[in-house]
């Protein structure tokens, strides 16, 4: 019996093994699915493949699927049936977001924090990963507030740093926020910080042994500051797609932000 | 036979399936590796199987193995061993990588495409998905390259769009880049765009039917080039990983590039 799966509108087809009830015999299945799409020309048939039916995925692999991706639950194979027509579909998702804060208080010291598990450089930046679906300034407040438990608030996009070949072999875009202090207390999370303190902006900048990076993200706080520049977010809702979204831009600074 | 695996620093173990020889019963092997791995307090346990040894899949996802990601021709699952710890294991990349290019030549007509299988919106600006381990510049001079054979060099950064639940589930970030174009005539590829021309800035922003997004970016141009900001690109040398990155930052122009 043919499998059936749901058509796209790149005349593809995708299986979803979830979908499937009672599959007695994967293999002979997938060998009379292969030749009905074969002949009704579909051009990629992917198999999303649950972990329970993770015996599925040899026979797929010895009929010419390949992997996509995966993730907490699943792999996604997929084959491309064309022979005259090279694929179109994209590569998968490769590169990791993170963040960095630059939160400056009135006296114009910085939130440092030094983490347990990487002290090579004694102070940074706080930061960490960007969850899936989250904002890059919601990362930001939410890392800083974990780290540190100082609440803040978003000013200015600073910087985004962009380099290859880093974690699971992904590349790894990294964006610093400017965010304003709303607390003062420091109450550090210890299972991730070592030690974590305010620290004059001067001492920052003439510390020995600070990352270059980390100094050129702070002094371009300066700099902007000085200039009346900065990377500005806007929140908008898609014309077509109705989902919102965010942009970031540079502006000149005529709003009492900086 | 227990597998040798290569560990890291986080105190975890990777076994990679291409590097053991004439495995003859991998369930009985992984059983007495991971009571090894156990006694000895290993924290993450891995396996990077190739699609030639996709067997071992169902047996690593009875062993309470699940997906952490796949690439062509390989899948990476792993096991969190500590039962007192919650994994501090990160996710893989969650974000697809698009770019746009703002390309205007110096009678201010602004080169757009019409895309072969996606025709709502009439006219649009060229890009596509950036490569693994490519920068944005670089996608975006290469996307126009390909679609429209008009060689450009890089100018600035104008904008990043930053949304949620786009293909295959991921974020989706489109960076969109401002090209000073160095040729003026146009070949397009037509296996991916139905038409292509320099069209009047004017003309774009009034169209009605073009996008109010891609009309943003395009007036984000003539605003940055009024007011004398831009998102600049700065390539460095890693301090200690000695590896290639490139900043992008807001900067006023004080130079010829505007």
């Amino acid at each position: 019996m043919a499998f059936v799966g749901k058509s796209d509108r790149f005349n593809g087809v995708t299986v979803y093994s979830r979908d499937q009830n009672h599959v007695e015999n994967f293999a002979e299945n997938l060998q009379q699915s292969l030749e009905q799409w074969d002949a009704e020309k579909k051009r990629g048939v992917w198999f999303k493949v649950a972990l329970e039916e993770s015996d599925w995925i040899p026979v797929l692999a010895k009929n010419g699927f390949n992997y996509h991706h995966a993730r907490d639950g699943y792999v996604m194979m997929y084959k491309w049936l064309p022979t005259h027509e090279a694929s179109n579909i994209p590569p998968y998702a490769h590169t990791m977001l993170g963040v960095g804060a630059v939160v400056v208080n009135e006296k114009d010291d910085l939130l440092v924090v030094c983490e347990r598990y990487n002290r090579i450089t004694p102070w940074k930046l706080p930061g960490g990963y960007v969850e899936p679906g989250e904002n890059f300034v919601d990362a930001a407040i939410r890392e800083v507030y974990e780290e540190t438990n100082i609440r803040t608030e978003f000013k200015s996009v600073l910087c985004l740093r962009h380099a290859h070949g880093g974690q699971f072999s992904c590349s790894d875009l990294y964006t610093v926020i400017c965010l304003k202090p709303m607390t003062e207390d420091i109450l550090k999370d210890d299972r991730e910080i070592h030690d974590c303190k305010w620290m004059p902006i001067a001492d920052f900048l003439a510390h020995p042994d600070i990352h270059e990076l980390n100094k050129f993200f702070v002094q371009k706080f300066l700099d902007n500051r000085r200039d009346g520049v900065a990377i500005e977010s806007k929140h908008g809702i898609h014309q077509l797609l109705k989902k919102p979204y965010t942009v970031y831009h540079a502006s000149t600074q005529t709003s009492s932000k900086m």
